[in-house]
């Protein structure tokens, strides 16, 4: 009984099943981890590119915010999205708290991109 | 000369141009806001999925740690984890440092799951 396939919930195996070596009640739990982490990998590259373009539009509103003199922070465009990402969040099994600390995270680095953009071209 | 398009660098237009308002010179700047706003907001939701399905994968990495007592967390995995994200971050254009912290930020919530998952389920 070393298969980790009879100890752990069921969406584990399922989860691993599109994998090559998962082809009978024997895998282990060394190669359960593996195939998950892998999968994590997959997800972090799409984050960090998804990311990447993120940045490239916020990059955009910011010239254009020092450009018309508009303010670095805008409260009530974040507390509508702070409620769409939550309402987002729930429907896909996330935790909403999280969903705002994330977007809170994210926010706050922006708000730096634009501080410094805006420093960098004073209204003239 | 209203035109918001006169005044901010060139890719900011670029990004504009798919949308059905932007056919010439004449786009104001909260229409170009608007606009990259609902970009934005599109990739939000896109990350918002993207972090439901990573968590998806942790919590079974989670089940499968407390099943058999491996430790929360693994220095060892995070640091090549980190690497791997600041060399992807450096391939898109996305600041290294704030994938670190991107990173950080994710594995500090995972570590929490991993670690109410396992009291909730002590070695028998």
């Amino acid at each position: 009984m070393n298969s980790a396939t009879l100890y752990i919930s069921g969406y584990v195996p399922l989860m691993t099943a599109h994998l090559p070596f998962f082809d009978d009640d024997n895998t282990s739990s060394d190669q359960i981890l593996l195939a998950l982490r892998q999968s994590v990998d997959n997800i972090d590259a799409a984050l960090i590119h998804m990311l990447a373009e993120r940045f490239r539009h916020t990059q955009a509103i910011g010239k254009l915010k020092a450009k018309f003199s508009l303010p670095p922070a805008d409260p009530k465009r974040e507390t509508q999205q702070i409620a769409r990402l939550r309402r987002l969040a729930q429907e896909a099994h996330l935790d909403p708290d999280f969903a705002e600390k994330f977007l809170n995270f994210i926010i706050r680095e922006v708000i730096c991109h634009h501080e410094a953009i805006a420093a960098k071209n004073p209204k003239k």
